[in-house]
């Protein structure tokens, strides 16, 4: 019954597989900013290209294949607004038909290849794009728009179809946006407009609509790139273009899937290096994870958790509703930068402050307690008896005569505000209309951020549609809660940037001394047994119990004594799940007969289970700690991810547990831990004492290293339970699972 | 170091305290329904009176003490504004002022004792209406509303001053509403409006507003009560009128603060009873908001947990925005019941019916997939590469034409579909004007709910303006997440009120025989010992281990031979806490020498530490089992509450705790156990036996029981942990603590 995989071991080669604590260092970091063409270790890319959108948004001249002005065709309408759009951008049409002479009064060619210009944009309104492509490239065209559907969306033959499409895009050196795309980038976009504008990228047209339709309540639009299928031009090439346009103030995105994580990841990196917010909406909060995890301990993430773990390292910012896609994106386009992060309530009723500033600390925003000398001031407008700590209440009739703008200018003035919000829950025209214009002309003439929530469900109030509407400096709202997401985003968004420096520079470009150990301990297509699990984890420097491999009860009762009584003796193999349950952890051994007996103990039990054994582990018994569990993943659209969570039976029935995706640093290590709900066990609670949280971050580091060292060789990783001991003392890997693909 | 608070025990009643496990038979319940003055165990109320409030709402006539047409003046307005009302309800007008002849034409009374007849609402315009309260009780008025403001809402003068006027009011047979309430009650409603109609109670007029606004869309308001200080009648008092009107389809509240938790409570009880939704804004989700709202109108605000578990007892659909309260109360009011709870989602886009059918998945609502036989059907007039499951994407075209409406009428035709949502993200009027009229049209001839979400953020296209607001049958949202909360409360309600049974009519109305026993250990102001506080666990059928307390090494051992090896030894104490860290418990004692040292060991311990035993615990071993805790506290709002959660550390850790308010039945003691974050543990993790669940809720109940019984005797009770055996073999507390009021 007992099998070896891994040969059988000499006595001598024993003593010397007695395993310390972790001794190996820290891998070091480059630090170096990533440049064109620089891969990290595991060959991803650490550098994403922008390609250069401008002829595509602005082309000098535009080729409409397949063009026609036959009426009730649907390609007529299409080339009649092409033809309108190339006017109003100052571009020169080409309409290309093989035998119509002329489309809309413009002569039209028979072919691609009579194309009197090399020509920046063509937009393709044939069935089958495919024979046109390679005419494209001949005319050296630079962009390609395909509007044909029935690829990828439609299954698995139009999947076909698009590979090919994509194949012959690639070779031919024109960047395609599309197939089963639509007019939306050629829209009309107000030019009346000042300041910072939205950029938008959309995989529905439809669900872009309400975003484009800002401009009709004053704000301002630049691009909208909607991707469709994403054959070649994708939503990272739109982002990072975006966020190089000096007139882009935030990028909107609505996204359903992605074609590459890794290239979202590098665009938000860009956008995050800019300073330029992207929020977006991504579809696929219930698509439960595709992801199988070992029957270990359970899967411990589903791939939505990891999407918006990778969005949050970037700093994007997702929400769930367009409305909240339409407020965020604005306020976030058009607010300067904050000067402080308190958040300050103003409001004609107690009741309107009292409810607003339950639901904004909710959400986490800081309304300070404005000063003693600050409160004196606005007692000179406002009544005694009315609460002016914040949130503020003015009793409505300041608002009414010159006390109103005191009032504001006196809020605004305080070093401890950064924003100010006021909810105008009813109007009452006699003094909202009066609040309205005093916030307007105020917020002209700060650099703080002044809101205004517009509560009345009707909306077609002057006060709101011309006062509020018309002005760019006032951020205007019609519920509370998206005023609070939005602001929170505002204050998030900024912090993040100011601190944010790029994992992609510091991530490891080549391999550790670690991973040739741990390749060497890798089967292919094989789970581990702990054992070797274990030896891989000690390459990586993380700490596993002094333990011997024996295969004898004689040899058992040697190995413990040199690993020290007391001892664990657990079954190895390299099949075994649910040791625990099947009897085949027994802890606590004191003697050499209690070791001996065990021995005998476990290898019937096998025998009885018909499991085939490597051996019995031999363990040192490790104090008391906090357990938890930290392992590696494969998510689809982002390759490996590292997992931190509360350990035991509370893994399974908790799923309390924080992803990220690699690259990341420290401090995304500490934030995990910190995400974590049970996190106060890490502290120290009834009279423990605190962990070793360093220790814990120490090996979230080294498992990712590992991940990015072994790549896809690694199909899963648990360690399960780390035991963290307190602190000062580090953690120690009392099992785990590898399965290397 | 050994004293007793109870007495040295003799050795013969030593044996009668081994105690067995609970034997004591659950307590009956009644099921008469409540009746008034029906008082349950505790001397609470299990009736709430309905008073009538007809003439408050629409007097014959009316006095207005205080009045003036002097220009400029407040009162003037106001005065205004209630000869205006009192015209348009058909009221006579008595204005009184001491020295005026008349006010806007109408002749003036010098004193309330020269009214000519009973009046039936006199609104007091005086600054204190102290005596003029004693002049109404002489003159017979019904009702009255005191405008004054400068009482509990500024501090404890104001407090005292309310108090006196509550008192006057008592004595004087009048109603009052008020102090520090406003001209709400006396609004224009539009008239024109038919159908169910919204019934609002405010704390505050100006968060009454927007909801008062929905007039303008089209939506009926009957009643608006602005409750103030609620020196007398309070919010329950119209939750209780309004619910007995046939015209109110929804009653909608913003409350701060509530008065009476308990007349809430039965308010709320009647409504559900009578199938009336209540829809509430509750502020004090934070420490911030309670803060404020307190400082606001003086009431309080309970703990937030507590509220939310009291309102969902009774079916009260909390909701956190105004803008939330609207579209939900609008959605109730108006919408039939269901005659099925599936949805389904409708739109021209695949992306806005994904988006939508994640967001709605998310919340719970069911989207059925829909039959072949249907898909077929709906395949007639849209094109077959459409996807038509559930959700159903048209792809715009067929909404052009008569295909339109035959989809629709296919949609709302099937047995599975309860609900219609309908997304329009971005309107195109040559489809979006035709589809939302078909919408319309189809539902006036439907009994099922039909929803449009108006995805613009523009809000003046006429589809939406004139034709989705022109019609009652269609309820329209702004939002996405708007529409997916009123749903599912319209959903849940239905289900909620058609299993309701009134906890009130089964509530315990005299004391059981367990009372008396567990009335006897009780020891004012104090916190009992271990052993006394099992007792009274035991005294209520809860299972406790065997166990004697015993003061000597030799009664130790006697004492395990009695409860037989192995046993666990407990220093025993009226003030001793954290036993554990101490080193004061000892588990798996399995011999005489154990038992004798041990017991020597845990008086050294306390004697080193100053602690006061009443002696030494000897208990069973109790088998391995989920660990819980159930316990009671005393909310300031609503008196005794009962919470159950997860035990051991992880109670601390991860608050992972169910509360319900007394009374409740066996089904919210199941919802309370089934709401846990790790209600897993008990359904056996890890090849662990299911846990007894009935034992547990038998727990539950029988705590519950306890509390309402010994009332506000019973300051604080903790069973922690409390073991939860495999299925069939019950629950066992290890330790209790009860703190005597």
């Amino acid at each position: 019954m007992l099998g070896s995989t891994h040969g059988t071991l000499t006595t001598d080669s024993r003593r010397a597989r007695v395993i310390a604590c972790g001794e190996q260092p820290a891998p070091a970091v480059h630090g170096r900013p990533a440049e064109p063409g620089d891969l990290d270790v595991s060959g991803r890319p650490l550098y994403g290209e922008v390609p250069d959108l401008d002829r595509f948004f602005r082309p000098e001249s535009l080729a409409v294949i397949g063009a026609s002005d036959a009426e009730g065709r649907p390609n007529a309408g299409i080339t009649r607004r092409l033809v309108d759009w190339a006017e109003r951008v100052g571009a020169r049409v080409h309409p290309v038909h093989p035998s119509r002479p002329s489309v809309f009064g413009v002569p039209c060619l028979a072919s691609v290849a009579e194309l009197p210009e090399q020509v920046d944009l063509a937009v393709l309104l044939v069935a089958d794009p495919l024979p046109v492509i390679e005419e494209l490239a001949e005319a050296k065209v630079r962009f390609a728009v395909v509007f044909a559907s029935g690829f990828a969306e439609t299954g698995e033959e139009g999947a076909a179809a698009q590979a090919r499409l994509a194949d012959a895009v690639e070779r031919s050196g024109t960047r395609l946006l599309g197939p089963n795309t639509n007019l939306n980038a050629f829209e009309r976009f107000r030019d009346d407009l000042d300041g910072p504008a939205i950029a938008l990228i959309t995989q529905s047209g439809h669900q872009g609509r309400p975003v484009f339709a800002l401009q009709e309540l004053g704000v301002r639009l630049s691009h909208w790139a909607p991707t469709g299928n994403e054959a070649d031009l994708e939503t990272a090439d739109f982002i990072s273009y975006f966020a190089e346009r000096p007139e882009v103030g935030a990028i909107a995105c609505y996204v359903e899937g992605l074609k590459d994580g890794r290239a979202f990841l590098l665009a938000a990196d860009r956008a995050a290096r800019r300073g330029v917010p992207v929020v977006a909406v991504k579809v696929g909060r219930t698509e439960t994870g595709a992801r199988t995890a070992a029957s270990h301990t359970g899967k411990l993430t589903g791939a939505d958790a990891v999407v918006d773990a990778a969005m949050r390292q970037y700093g994007v910012i997702r929400v769930d509703g367009l409305d909240e896609l339409q407020d965020t994106a604005a306020l976030l386009a058009r607010a300067r930068p904050p000067r402080a992060d308190g958040v300050v309530v103003y409001s004609i009723s107690g009741g309107t402050g009292a409810h607003f500033a339950d639901l904004a600390a909710e959400a986490g925003l800081r309304l300070p307690e404005l000063s003693r000398a600050k409160q004196d001031e606005l007692h000179r407008w406002i009544p005694a008896y009315l609460g002016v700590a914040n949130p503020v209440d003015n009793g409505g009739h300041p608002v009414g005569d010159h006390r109103g703008r005191k009032i504001i200018d006196a809020l605004l003035d305080d070093p401890s505000v950064g924003v100010l919000i006021c909810p105008v829950t009813g109007p009452f025209p006699p003094l909202s209309d009066r609040l309205v214009r005093d916030l307007v002309d105020a917020a002209e003439r700060t650099d703080k951020l002044v809101c205004v929530v517009w509560g009345s469900p009707v909306g077609t109030e002057p006060a709101y549609r011309e006062v509020l509407l018309g002005s760019s400096r006032v951020a205007t709202f019609r519920t509370v809660a998206n005023c609070i997401t939005a602001v929170r985003a505002y204050l998030d968004h900024h912090r993040f940037v100011s601190g944010y420096r790029s994992p992609f520079d510091e991530a490891p470009r080549t391999p550790s001394p670690s991973s040739r150990k741990a390749r060497a301990l890798m089967r292919q297509g094989r789970r581990l047994s702990e054992h070797a699990a274990k030896q891989l984890l000690r390459a990586y420097g993380i700490r596993v119990p002094r333990e011997q491999l024996v295969t004898s009860a004689a040899a058992a009762v040697r190995a413990a004594g040199l690993v020290g009584y007391p001892v664990v003796m657990k079954a190895s193999g390299a099949r075994i799940a649910h040791k625990t349950e099947l009897g085949l952890v027994k802890v606590g051994l004191t003697s050499a007969s209690q070791v001996r007996d065990t021995y005998r103990e476990l290898t019937d039990i096998a025998r009885r289970e018909d499991l085939t054994l490597d051996g019995v582990l031999v363990c040192q018994m490790v104090e008391r700690g906090v357990e938890m569990v930290v392992g590696a993943t494969h998510d689809e659209l982002f390759g490996p991810t590292v997992t931190v969570g509360l350990g035991g039976v509370l893994v399974e029935v908790l799923r309390d547990t924080a992803v990220r995706v690699p690259p990341f640093g420290e401090e995304q290590a500490r934030a995990m831990c910190a995400e974590l709900r049970g996190r106060a066990l890490l502290d120290g609670v009834r009279g423990r004492p605190p962990a070793d949280l360093d220790a814990l971050v120490e090996v979230v580091l080294r498992v990712q290293r590992m991940v990015l060292e072994l790549g896809d060789d690694l199909a899963e990783l648990d360690i399960n339970p780390l035991v963290v001991l307190p602190r000062g003392q580090g953690a120690v890997a009392l099992d785990a699972l590898v399965v290397c693909r």
